[in-house]
């Protein structure tokens, strides 16, 4: 299962009643955000989601209303007495931008371990079962989208490990995707497990034109987070010169992907009630979402029970 | 007259539903603003304090808490298209913090002057008819307490204009304090006004222990915003430690400046009802209040009609 909260949906400047665009996602007691600016750690606070099991903050890009809220927030884990270390990473001249940053929290309880993706390669981080790989975008500087996926093990057959001759009590080690030594034998996971089942993707950018790189990762994605930073074309031109998607384009890519859901967030401060303007997406993309602050959603994989 | 806005009253980091402690004060169409955390910029919005006017912010120290708004702040007042240029001031070390801050808000559209206070001898900044004295307190690192004075000249006098023969044209000139020439005479204000009549003055002093600084310049002041971290003394030992103020503590120094009223800010985060707790400094200076995120006065000279 993965837990997504949109816990700001603003672009340039926070806004009275919209934090600034960041998206918290957990699994199994992991938890990673993306993009932190002025004032996501109360935004966070007011969603329920807890800064302490954080293990990754992916930023897009070094932008203030991407960034700024750093300092803050580290301080604030660093109040909660958290000593595992924190991976942050982002495009190339982050390290730049969290110097300066940092000036005001120089001693945290923690590490920090810094990770500037060049893109020109494929690079993947991890957080519990999550797999984050960061993939470039469109805008005026380096800009990073996230592609988020939590795999599924095939199926365990019983059938096979009877055959196998194999005690119960080690059935487990196998479906956690352990080998196991029993006598002379090797007994490795995929002598008793199905293929791989489906996974479970989150695809997210923002401050960005539409890429085909959002296409390639996006592909069947259960939940893409993207721009609508204006609600028509209208503002095309200006959504063109700045590097943005707006609510059209982004809905035309999660069509092309045939995603399963789009949300649309960072919206431009002159937006006031984005939801009226959202059949300008659900016209090109039916399941298409004005996402809000604190929205939330529990993903699950396929065949999984709702509780 | 000077509008006073308490748009914040927390300390140590933002929460849902508190702003960390910021004062925002207005006369004349010139505003001052004391302390820049993370969310002012959002705070002052809701409260309805433009960002425009401001000619002038003052930071007591630099803690995250105090400073860590700024670029978002400057920026957004950069997207107002200011031109007009800002001061900052704030004790010594500001410099340093600032230049590590601004990495994300490198370019502006309007000037920044910079002005770090020793505090080892009195100065003043003005903006508009506000007359603003920083003055040393005692925290944990270099901190500034501000008073905020706007001055009142004396009556005018009609008969001695007459006396001089003045004519009513130039009556003005003098009554705005400059000095003027009839013939071979140079007529200054004090010729035809009689004398200062008394102001109104704030004192704003957070993170800090009572000190006689704060006593000095708090003395008949109309109004005194002070930290109360603690809403009793029950942790004085913590308040000493780390040089913060209790409830009884700030109500006492108000009480021995003979204040016309105390506003109480900078709560810790673990003080989730401060008006309940209130009678803990009602019952030293009756006069106390317990400020809440948005709080505003119109300070008026004592003998202006109220509207």
């Amino acid at each position: 299962m993965l837990d997504i909260c949109l816990a700001g949906t603003g672009g340039m400047k926070p806004l009275p009643g919209r934090w600034l665009t960041c998206l918290y996602a957990r699994s199994e007691g992991h938890s990673v955000l993306i993009d932190c600016g002025e004032g996501t750690q109360i935004a966070l606070a007011e969603a329920g989601c807890n800064l302490k099991p954080i293990d990754l903050i992916c930023i897009t890009h070094v932008h203030a209303d991407h960034v700024a809220g750093l300092p803050g927030l580290l301080l604030s884990m660093n109040n909660c007495e958290r000593t595992e270390p924190l991976t942050i990473c982002g495009p190339a001249g982050l390290y730049q931008i969290l110097q300066g940053l940092m000036v005001v929290a120089p001693e945290l309880s923690f590490d920090v371990m810094l990770s500037e993706i060049s893109g020109e390669t494929e690079q993947f981080l991890s957080a519990g079962p999550m797999r984050i790989t960061p993939f470039p975008v469109k805008h005026r500087i380096p800009c990073l989208g996230y592609s988020l996926y939590v795999g599924r093990s095939g199926r365990f057959d019983p059938q096979k490990a009877r055959e196998l001759k194999l005690p119960v009590k080690v059935w487990s080690h196998l479906q956690n995707g352990s080998s196991i030594e029993i006598g002379q034998r090797i007994i490795t996971p995929d002598m008793v497990m199905g293929p791989p089942r489906r996974g479970i993707r989150v695809v997210y950018a923002t401050d960005t034109r539409p890429t085909e790189s959002i296409r390639d990762y996006g592909r069947s994605a259960d939940l893409m987070v993207l721009e609508g930073i204006y609600p028509d074309n209208a503002k095309l031109d200006k959504a063109k010169e700045w590097g943005h998607m707006t609510f059209p384009e982004a809905a035309a890519l999660a069509a092309s992907c045939g995603a399963g859901e789009l949300w649309l967030t960072h919206y431009s401060p002159s937006l006031t009630d984005p939801e009226a303007q959202i059949e300008n997406a659900r016209c090109v993309f039916p399941n298409s979402v004005a996402g809000y602050c604190g929205m939330k959603k529990s993903l699950r994989f396929p065949d999984d029970p709702v509780k």
